[in-house]
């Protein structure tokens, strides 16, 4: 591992993807996206994204067609993602959720043809702050078995919940299969074993080899019920306009949802519930022996908040060779 | 148990529902909502249902006020459940979110101050029913402890997703919790003791006694994960009007979302589809020596197709007789 300072590193995730031909204002925002990964502790998703945007467009040589918007009403938009790479096309929907919502009270916007959305808690973030209540899910190429299958029917599938609060927001963000798809390429990258009991080979046996995983299919999270959210989140990007089974790396939907709580209840007593609620959680007594009680994103948020008091994150040496070749060329 | 013919289950039902003070209409649907929790096997919140019913009339006596709606828009819609039963105001909330979303495309209404709300499938089948996705959720009195805690911050709080198909709707129904509210209360009546490891007693040490768990707290389903979906519930009833700890049995929140598909996509097009693709995962390999998959609400679907045809229910024979004893005065 490396330590890299918070500048130096984002000058990396921005200078890789110049070399991959984004201009200057989609490096910043896809390079926001990466950075804010990597101080939360999520490095799968982090700088080595850069690497996999590079494998996807060399796989898939895209010629990304503008975005556009198919349908439209004051309360909904569906965008065709042109096969723009996601974190670009998410951040086009939370706009336009946001500035419907907020005329309208209420806004459902799906896209489709894109690929790589990143954590939809990066775009429910944004919701929040503008004092919305979101729900987000995005769908993706079928990695991972449902429950009682050998075969992949949905995609790694993260689900998110955002409710503004008078403290920090309160957010809920989890991916429906036991692991995800950045971690296996990223074991991959890194020759490394997956963890027992998380993935299944292409003829149907438990496997730790990534590649193998890659051509079989992840264990799904959460048994039934768990299955059966990641089936939920795979028809809500139908709803966006996804295929029911995207192609590899491509054809992921994005639906997201923005309710103004003014439309059913007071906004400042509302605000004030979810942070008197937030508060109430963490206080609950622990089970015996055990540690406080924790909301969702209160890890992430002090793991924010720490890298960014430190200055700098910890990437893996490969990870910063490999960016530093892809840049060699690039002159910002 | 006891064989009951549909017939008179329904009449049981009714009647014992009409003992209560409930006028025809309402006994009506009602019976319908708990012969339906009968015939899909959920017998713990069917006709058992009425008595407990009985019993939060008797501990606190309401005289329920007329249903009122507090805020309204072209988009929503927030109901004052007036302390009315559940079962009567999310129907009124379903009624309001298929007129709402069929003339404006999307729709969400909030319900408070209501109590049992039963099956959320139930609405949902109906708002799949007219052609529109539907998303329900229902918080309820602070039972279940979050992950790693030891006291009681949200309800067994069901969420649900519905989608309209060519071939039957798509459902997804679930409980946060790992053992549900009614299944603690039926073993409680059955004088039976519940599972190992679902709940917890009032100082925080596991128990399987239905009354110390009654005054303790029962254990989430699906660790941080599916615990951050519980709180989430919780907060969409905050959002439906419902306070951040619900009284005993009082003070619940419904809120439901139904949308449009026309909005984002071609409807007929997208109901294909979803039936496809509920058939390709059906259609999964299974695992070595594995059953096949299924797909949610298929076995729900299996069981009251075949109740329907057999024309009978079974029921604890304690039932029956406590429902005979509840009707005895009561002449329809």
């Amino acid at each position: 591992m490396m330590k890299v300072e918070l500048a130096r590193a984002r000058a990396l995730a921005e200078n890789g993807l110049g070399a991959l031909g984004y201009a200057d204002e989609e490096r910043k925002l896809i390079a926001g996206h990466l950075l804010d990964c990597e101080l939360r502790g999520l490095g799968f998703s982090g700088l080595a994204r850069v690497l996999s945007i590079a494998e996807r467009l060399q796989a898939a040589p895209n010629t990304p067609r503008p975005m556009a918007v198919l349908r439209e009403t004051g309360v909904s938009a569906r965008i065709d993602g042109g096969d723009n790479l996601g974190y670009l096309v998410a951040e086009r929907a939370t706009d336009m959720a946001i500035a419907k919502a907020e005329a309208a009270g209420i806004a459902v916007i799906g896209a489709s043809d894109t690929w790589y959305t990143g954590m939809l808690s990066y775009y429910a973030e944004r919701i929040a702050a503008a004092d919305l209540v979101a729900m987000i899910a995005s769908n993706a190429s079928p990695w991972v078995a449902p429950e009682g299958g050998s075969e992949g029917r949905y995609g790694t599938n993260p689900i998110c919940f955002a409710f503004p609060s008078a403290d920090e927001s309160v957010i809920w963000d989890i991916g429906t299969s036991a692991i995800i798809h950045a971690q296996v390429v990223e074991a991959l990258r890194l020759g490394k074993p997956l963890p027992e009991g998380l993935a299944l080979d292409g003829a149907g046996a438990m496997t730790i080899d990534p590649q193998a995983a890659l051509n079989g299919a992840f264990m799904p999270w959460g048994g039934h019920k768990g299955s059966g959210l990641g089936l939920v989140v795979q028809m809500l990007g139908m709803l966006a306009g996804s295929p029911m089974m995207p192609g590899q790396l491509q054809d992921f939907g994005f639906l997201v949802i923005a309710i103004k709580p003014d439309l059913l209840v007071d906004i400042d007593m509302f605000k004030r519930q979810i942070a008197d609620y937030a508060d109430s959680v963490r206080s609950t007594r622990p089970l015996a022996d055990g540690a406080a009680v924790r909301m969702p994103f209160d890890r992430s948020r002090a793991e924010r908040a720490r890298r960014l008091a430190e200055g700098f994150i910890e990437v893996p040496t490969a990870i910063i060779a490999a960016l530093d070749d892809l840049q060699k060329d690039f002159r910002p």
